[in-house]
Parts: C-alpha cells; structure tokens; sequence
C-alpha cells in the first residue's frame, strides 16, 4: 500500500492545526502531509503583530506558535516560499511556484487554509510603498523598518487592528490620525458604545478623525506615500497604515469551482468538508461559518477559530468525527487603558436579521465599589422583544472588564433569556465584583426594559 | 383602609433588599415596614471584613451599602439594637426586647432575615476573650482593636474566611499559624487543588498545619486565650481567629414552628416563602436553596443569593411575581497572588450524589504565551461518565485566573456537556487570553478523557 497524500495550502493556524490532527490519527505510512505557504513563516500569532510593532512583545520568535523542527518531527513536510497557483480538482492537483519554478503536486486531501488578503481601499496611492498593511510577519517587519523615519503616522480605520496599531504608533512617539468613515470608531459596537471607545482614543492623544471617508493617498515625487486625502482634508503622512480589515484569499478555490458564500468565505460543511468536493476541506480565515443568533452565513478571521476549525477538519480526515459548531460573534481588545469586548448581535444586525428589540446599558465598577482597584464597566445587552431572549452583549471598561464578555457568549450559545441570566450564579468576592456581578445588573435592568416594553404596546393599543 | 405591617427581623442583606422591593412596589400609605435588627449596623458588606482588617478598605464605613437615613427616605422604619426574641405564628407578633425591655410587634407579612452565626466548636476555651469570630462588623472592630497588643495569631480553620483572615493578620506584621482538620486548606476544593493553595499560603510565611484537629483553647489566668491546643502541639497565641464558616441562625423560626431542612437552613420555596406559614418569607444567610446539578438541598451563605433571595421576596410580598432559581455553588477569593474558584460538584460531591465522573486538570496562561503579565492557571473540570455532562469546575490561578469560573458556572446551568464546551466562542485577544481559552483546552481534555473511559470500560468487558 502506498501512502495517501494531504496537501495543505496556507501554512498557519487553520491548514497547520488539520495537518497535526489528521497525524495525530494516522501514522507517516499511510498518509504523506505536505504543507505549502507563499510566505517566509509557518504558524505563526498574527492577531500579535500589533503587540510586537508596539514593543510590549519584544521578539517575531515570540510570535511563532510551532517551527519547522517542530512539524518535521511531527512528519509534516512543510514547503515556505512555495505559492499554489492553480488547483485542478478533477485531477487531483495543486500546481505550486517556488524557487525552481511551476511543478504540480497530487493529493488525496485537500486543505485550504489560504487565509485573508487586507481590504485595500479602491482609491488612487493605495498600493504606492509607505502604505501598510498587518496582516503576516512581513508586514509587521515593514512597518518596525520605517517607524525611526516616521514622526507622523496615519491610520485608515478605526476597528480593532487600525486601533491596536495606533496605540503601536503612539508608543513610537509618533503624532498619530486614524481616519473612521463610520460616526464612531469599533464599528463592531454600536455609535453609542463606540463613542466610549473614541473618548479613550482621544485621551491617549490621538487624533480621530469620524464621518471622514479616505478618498486618495497622495504619492510624492519619489512615488512614496506623502498624505492621506479624506473628502474633509489632506493629511501628512511618513507612514499609512490600512486597518480597513481582511476579506477571504480564495481566488484559487473560487477558480477551480469550489463554492464562495454570500459574505465572500469558502462554504464549508460543520465538519469543514468543502460544499463542493468531497475531498476538499477548508479551515480558517477563508471560510465562513454560521452565526448561532441570527443562523446567517457571517465572515469572522478570527485566529481562536481557525485553531477550532483546522482542528475539526484534521479529526474529520484523519478518519474521526467533528464539527465546527459555528459562532456567536464574540471578540475582545484592549486600547490603552480600556478593554472592549461584544459578542452576539449590534442594534443593526438584530434589524438585518428582521428581530425587534430592546437595548439597555448599565453602568457599574469591575470589583466592590469600596475595594482598591474597582474600574468602571459599561454594559450594554440587547435583548428580543416580548420574549426576552438575549441577543448581544457589549462592554467597554477597564481592567478586569472585557472577559465577561464570555458568560454573555456562553448565555446566547444557550438561547438563554434576560430574566434568566439574571439569576445566574456568578461568582462573588470584594476583589472580584460588586455582590451584583455587572452582567446581573445589566441583565435584571434588560429583563424590565422587556416588561416595561410590553406594557408600553399594550397602552398604545388601548 | 389602615396599612398592613410588613415585620422583617435582621436588617442586612436578605431583609432589607425585601423590604426595598417590596416598598417598590407598594406605598407607605397601604404597607408600613418595619425592620429590627440587634446589631448596631444594616445593610453592610460582611464579605468586606477581612479587606478591612488588612487594611485594603480604609473605613467601615465604606462596608456600609446603605444609611438608615437612606432607609428613612424610603419610609422603612430600622430599629437597631432591638433583637426579636420570640415568634407567634397563631397571633401574628414578634417579641422584641430594646432598651426598654420587651414588647410585642404585630405584622401582617414577616421576612425571617436573621442571617448566620459563626461556628464556634465544641471545645474548653472556645468562648474565652481574645477568641474572635468575623461575622458583624463588630466583630471586624474588635479584631482590629486587639491588633496592636497581638504578635502571634492563629486562625481555625483554612477555609475562605480563615485565609483571608491570615492574609489580613500577615499584613499587619504578625506570625501566624493556620491549624486545618483536612489534609489541605479551602476543603472547598479537592484535594489536589486546595494543595495549590496550601503552597500559596505557606509561600506567604504562614505556617500551615495540615490534618491537625483543634482540641481547646488554652487560657491563662486572666482568662484570656493564650494558646491553641491540637491533636499534636500547643500553639501560643496572642489572637485566636474562629475561620470554620457559619450556620443559619434560625432558633427563632424553629421553636415557632417554621420547617428547618437538613442543612439547618429554613425551607422556603421559590417564592422565597417558608413552607410552614404563607405570611412568613425567609432570605439570605439563614435559608436553605437548591443545587442545580445534584438537585439536593444546600446551604451556601453568600452575599450575592442573599441579595437575590431578598429581592425576589420583596417582589412577591408586594404583589408581583419573582423566584429564585437556585445555585451551582459558585465561589471565588484571593489569596496573596492567587485567585481561587469553584463551582458545580467536587469530587466527593459527585460521589454523594451518586453519580459516575470522571476528573481532568489542565495547566495554561491566562494570557497569550508570549504576552506580557501572561500568568499561570489552573483548571481542573469534573465530568460525568458517559454522557460527558459538566458537574464541576475548580481554578487556580494568578491575576486574571478567577473570574473565568463565571463561564464554567453558566455552563452548569445549561446542563451543557464538556464536548459542547470545549466549542464555545469565548473572546479571544493576546491581552486576555491564549488562542485557545484555559477554559476550552480543560473541556477538550475533559472530553478526551470520557471518551478513553468509555474505550476502557469496552476493553475491560471484551
């Protein structure tokens, strides 16, 4: 018997993580795993770049989860600087471009694991050099390479990455601008929890930009970016930085016929088998999965599940059985000293997923408000009209704020209602929380917005 | 129409949240409420002590959540100094003994919030001056006050309020020794993991005396506590802690008549009110509730159920309709640099309740690997056999460790199992968490490790 092959396209977390599940079931006899990635590094943290640009992680080692060594004792032939550049399902073949050239590589399994590119805004100067982007090592490598030259740095985006990278900058001593075309920075809150968000930025003496769309980046005489245009103003610039987010790589699985979603991710099954072929699997920033709440296709590049469905699928191929359970919508960060966490749906998604609803916020501290080092946390839940089912959570604060975001992930996994939740039994110590725990307030003020709600449509009625 | 009376005995936690609620929702004019209490203070946070007496809380005042002049604003009428010495179910009166002697009180609705008392064992010398319990403010003052004159203390017991107790004595520059019944402190854990705990605590400089047995309190010829006497030494002493917990104080609601359970709690329902007398409710330190996962009746005197408890009283005294749904046994402190959780089932939990487990323990950061304040933690999850059904969770950890319990308890009241855990969409960012959460690598190993019990328990049929 001659061994199967598992080709793998994109060497980090979501194809890295299939490849050693699938070896963890099947021995180097019986299944050959080959790994290619275009790029200079395997496995590596890419949700860390912000973190090491801004000095907090000193070494790129650091961020490199497994190396090469690693994987080769695993018997997992990985192949850097190795682009795929054609798939040919009805062959069975990947044709890959490396140092000697194009050759074409067989396989049994698949794995797509081909990632994200950055969102480049379709504007004249986007592609000229001086403008960033973070999404693999080398982009971090770039940016540290020209931050000695930049005094003022301006940041096109103001989400998760165009923020962390900010606070980066600012730790530099740069003068730092992010441009937001929304009405408030974190698009990923709603306006009103966003604006907490902005009122931190500008604290941290950043200038912020909101409502301002970016229309060009202007190029100087030797081509290198100079300025960034908005539709207000011209702004200078040594360095631009695009945080206009990711969408999926999957030109290569979309030309070989292999099925693209409405949000522009691969469409896989729950054991992240590929619709279209039943030897094809794809895990990671390039597919898209399901949101348990609104039971929609969403897009979500989020590297916790990669890791979930790169490991589903290796189970899956390695002759088991699992499966990607979709997701909630959950994600954290931390500007400076706030911490920013959502998960479940926005006002506006709760509109798109035709919901009708009711929002509460609710102020409070992390710890007793008598106990040293209690912060504020705002809370806000949004929750089903009339049945008073949770729908999203968000919450911005300080420290020791943004994790409870995850009992407000784990309430909507289980469909829990407001009321409910309000009688959960979190935990309570002076150093840890008020005797009411924020999201007990914030779910027993959510519960009598419902009940005042009904009530305000039974008078309208009368 | 003349106001009916609502009489509620003991002015903390329980009683008062059930007379604020209850006065919500029904005006002075059709419900007087009075509240007597024997104390000198109401409405404090008792959890708060230890963190007064190490001096992380500066006043008692800040221990106070609400003022009588508070109260008086609210139309609750609180009468301190004025204990309730006699109950007539028949008649509808308490009798109560003030400074001016006995008198009886009428009442048309009666909320028993008579909270707990310290274990005090059963022992030559246990109520000898200069032995302390930390139950009442007063009693917080009073150790505060034989502080000054006190070089070597020791503590009873090494359970949350013994080592938080002995972390407020270290603060103050004393020696001191903690004598446990148990082979490790915080029996609220296994075994295994309050040995974590007890490295902690002898890391601190306590000296801490596993499996030893108090056998009386040693005095002197004053009379005064000098010395604690165990099954293996005598322990001299300036300061004597009692830290063995409390139990519900309900003399005056069994010798009326009103159902104590097996735990010595009161028997309410989930209305909160007695099971003996539907004109008398019962909250807070002095009642016993349910447990979710071993369905068996349980005491667990905790602020936040007491709040809850008499919240949900109120609502019901004052005509609405509120329950209180129970609890998992969730509980988290720190001690020194270590945060300590629990919730669910221990070990032996599982075993009274007869159910089959099957135990795992995971170590992890509770930051990214290479982030920085990345810190360790435990986490050790029990899940029945088979059907891999959460039942328990323990933490321990350092700084950012604890409060991950929160998900692992709201887990619990899913009735999820360690497989559906280990998919969960909890936030992920360097700052807060590894790509993986402790939380989900603990559920993939619990899971792991069902299923290989399953494959043994096969093996060793065939």
């Amino acid at each position: 018997m001659t061994a199967e092959r598992l080709l793998v396209i994109g060497a980090d977390a979501g194809g890295m993580t299939a490849a050693s599940q699938a070896r963890r079931r099947v021995p180097a006899a019986e299944l050959e795993i080959v790994a290619v990635d275009r790029g200079r590094y395997a496995s590596y943290s890419a949700c860390g770049i912000p973190y090491w640009v801004g000095g907090a992680v000193r070494s790129v080692d650091d961020l490199i989860t497994r190396t090469l060594a690693e994987f080769a004792k695993q018997d997992i032939d990985v192949r850097l600087g190795t682009e795929a550049v054609g798939l040919d399902l009805a062959a069975g073949t990947v044709t890959v471009r490396d140092a000697d050239g194009e050759h074409r590589l067989g396989f049994d399994q698949l794995v797509l694991g081909t990632g994200a590119v950055p969102v480049r805004p379709d504007i004249p100067g986007a592609d000229a050099p001086g403008v960033y982007g973070v999404q693999t090592l080398d982009d971090g490598a770039a940016v540290l390479a020209a931050l000695p030259d930049a005094r003022r740095a301006v940041v096109v985006g103001g989400g998760y990455i165009g923020l962390e990278m900010a606070e980066a900058f600012v730790q530099h001593g740069l003068a730092v601008t992010v441009v937001e075309a929304g009405p408030q920075p974190m698009s990923q809150l709603d306006p009103d929890m966003g604006a907490l968000v902005g009122d931190a930025v500008e604290g941290m003496g950043i200038t912020l930009l909101r409502g301002e769309r970016v229309t060009a980046i202007a190029t100087g005489g030797d081509g290198r970016a100079r300025a960034v245009v908005t539709t207000e103003r011209e702004i200078p610039a040594d360095l631009v930085l695009l945080g206009l987010g990711v969408r999926p790589n999957t030109a290569l699985a979309a030309d070989a016929g292999i099925e693209v979603g409405a949000t522009g991710g691969i469409v896989t099954d729950a054991r992240m088998r590929t619709a279209s072929h039943p030897q094809v699997w794809a895990a990671g920033d390039c597919v898209q999965t399901v949101h348990r709440v609104s039971l929609a296709p969403v897009y979500v590049p989020l590297g916790t599940h990669a890791n979930k469905q790169g490991r589903v699928a290796g189970i899956n191929i390695g002759g088991g059985y699992a499966t990607f359970p979709g997701v909630v919508g959950t994600a954290v960060t931390k500007i400076c000293h706030l911490e920013v966490a959502r998960t479940g749906l926005r006002e506006v998604d709760a509109d798109r997923a035709g919901l009708r609803w009711v929002a509460t916020t609710v102020e409070s501290t992390t710890r007793a408000g008598y106990f040293p080092g209690a912060k504020p946390i705002t809370t806000k839940l949004i929750a089903e009209k009339r049945s008073g089912r949770l729908l999203g959570a968000q919450i911005v604060g300080e420290e020791g704020a943004a994790k409870r975001i995850d009992v407000l992930a784990t309430a909507l996994w289980n469909e829990m209602t407001v009321e409910e939740l309000s009688g959960l039994d979190l935990s309570y110590a002076p150093p840890f929380a008020p005797v009411w725990d924020p999201v007990l307030i914030a779910a027993r003020k959510s519960w009598d917005a419902v009940e005042l709600d009904v009530q305000a449509d039974y008078s309208s009625q009368s």
